[in-house]
């Protein structure tokens, strides 16, 4: 193998390659990063954790045709300190990848290809697009609910599935037993008939990284064991949670009657600074609802009593209600609106949140006895 | 106690004395900010780990003289939350302190103010002024080499000590064993006859924060056992370590006769560049020396092997020595010139480096067998 690359081009590649390959592998070629030459295509990048790889394919001029593995992380690092606008060679030969630019040479111990490991894709019968801008806000409004529980293993991702409401709809869904996080779109064409699937944290977080940078549409084939996202030149497969996500919907309150719509800018920084004093164990604010006001208050028998009033529109009986800070917030982070409806039953019931009954995100969160 | 002031000007000041604040304290009045309001005298913030303490006044309106301590931590996380140009009102009663600002109100916790602790200054008899941009460099030209060995107590600081060589001097040193730092300055007027002390890790890192905003001099008044420093509305008052610091001077050496003139950066970058694939433990870089070049290089058993060239002027013997990356890289972050003196003897011995024989500042590092 023998080729050429543009630093800035094998540093942002290997950049969202490399983030896949866990710090500590006990199978050593799991911290490589397989680097494969085409004959006039270019380089291919890959890096895999066994449940999720990343492809991607860059321009470089090649030479010679061929592949070896390397360290990722030593290579990231290596590439990360080239001078800049640098010509990066990479020629492989007997067990060895060199590595020069400029004055630099470096010649690292490979992993031969063929021990490289690739998830087998299979059939992903269903295909269909989203918009990456679509694709973000998805995930931004669903992540923070997902549980990090590894014994409710099925909790540890977002759940997506198509149901038929009033139109065809794509929801995406994640929990953690104490809030529910839910955002619906239309069904996309193409997702008909696709099967429940679970998406795992791992996943997620690579691929809200690579849609940082990505415009236009992103390609998503799926079976009931794997998912694959099309993103530009790189193409992320991951394995699917093999479990039952809990049917959440039960837990989604329709018959909550006290209505307060409150300004979620002010209510979220009240929350903020309450939160303060709170133990960092129980994180509980407590919530007062009288007419057009709330107090949020928290008391810790360490640091005192913490309280502030927010104005908003509420019209039922008074009553007091406890949440965990943290989530709260989480919650009101999301909201890019200026008024969010919080819709109560009474101290022990979930509690609805949401922009208003248009809003594509839903959130539900279980109070705390304060 | 009731006084009113600022939120930024109350922040700032926070900021600097919670700072030597420690996280965990088994003494809970250690974790206490000492607020004193004095009639027309504004606010006076005071904290401490026993073995330094901050003092700072800032303008308050005060209704009510009157002290009382909170958790310095908690105050600060508060203040930070209020609202930018808020008035925060803070009055102390019944063992509580409140902290009103806008619709948030708090109530924290207090302990008596007489038992916070206070570092007897006793008398400092040395006192002399340095312009707080020389006290910058010097604490940064020397602080990276200060040992973190506890058991080596007495070298976990600067050594500041006055010498007559050409002329009369003050010195500042910190080495670890493995590399030492040295900075000299004219003797400031006042520091004759001053006892050789050792200034504290702690102390030194809160003093180039505080530095960090400050103009004009700095006041230096000492005695054998306690230095203060006066910065603008803040003093910073320390226990200095009772104990020797070794006879430096014996471990700079004088006769080394090999000169290697080099770029700073070049050589800078260079070393970093091949230390990537060094092992975390050794981190040794080769420094292989031949006319007018250098050759750096790392041999990692893991890894492979990486080189570069480094263009300088050299006119002696070529030999081989060995450095651990990180001192070198410690150092050549230290030096702003375009140009640096590498004085050599042979592979075992200790080699200085400076800008050039009339620079302030000036670094002795043992090699290491590579």
């Amino acid at each position: 193998m023998k080729a050429t690359i543009e630093r800035a081009v094998l540093l942002k590649s290997l950049g969202h390659v490399q983030s896949v390959v866990e710090r500590r592998n006990t199978i050593p070629i799991l911290s490589n990063v397989l680097i494969e030459a085409v004959e006039g295509g270019g380089i291919k990048l890959m890096a895999t954790d066994l449940d999720l790889q990343i492809v991607e394919t860059v321009e470089a001029q090649v030479e010679q045709a061929g592949a070896t593995t390397v360290s990722a992380h030593t290579l990231f690092d290596i590439v990360r300190k080239l001078p800049e606008g640098s010509q990066v060679s990479l020629e492989a030969a007997e067990g060895k990848m060199a590595v020069n630019a400029g004055r630099a040479r470096f010649n690292l111990s490979t992993l031969p290809r063929d021990d490289f490991p690739v998830i087998a894709e299979g059939d992903l019968p269903t295909v269909f697009e989203i918009p990456a801008a679509t694709l973000r806000e998805i995930v931004d409004k669903t992540r923070f609910a997902i549980s990090t529980e590894e014994t409710r293993y099925y909790l540890n991702g977002i759940f997506f599935h198509v149901t038929d409401d009033d139109q065809p709809v794509l929801k995406a869904a994640a929990t953690d037993g104490h809030r529910l996080a839910r955002f619906t779109l239309p069904r996309p064409d193409g997702a008909e008939g696709m099967p429940d699937v679970i998406i795992p944290r791992k996943c997620i977080a690579e691929l809200r990284k690579m849609l940082d940078e990505l415009d236009g549409t992103v390609e998503i084939a799926l079976s009931d064991s794997k998912v694959r996202f099309g993103l530009g030149t790189a193409v992320m497969t991951s394995k699917l949670i093999d479990g039952t996500f809990p049917d959440y919907n039960r837990v989604i309150p329709t018959g909550n009657d006290k209505l307060l719509k409150i300004d979620p800018r002010s209510f979220e920084e009240g929350v903020d600074r309450v939160a303060t004093i709170a133990t960092e164990k129980t994180r509980a604010v407590k919530m007062a609802l009288d007419t057009d006001k709330i107090t949020l208050s928290v008391t810790s028998p360490e640091n005192g009593t913490a309280s502030e009033e927010v104005a908003g529109q509420y019209g039922s009986d008074g009553f007091e209600i406890g949440f965990n800070a943290r989530y709260l917030l989480d919650i009101l982070g999301q909201v890019q609106g200026d008024a969010i409806e919080v819709h109560l039953a009474d101290a022990a019931a979930p509690t609805l949140i949401r922009e208003n009954d248009k809003a594509s995100a839903l959130y539900v969160l279980m109070p705390m006895r304060v």
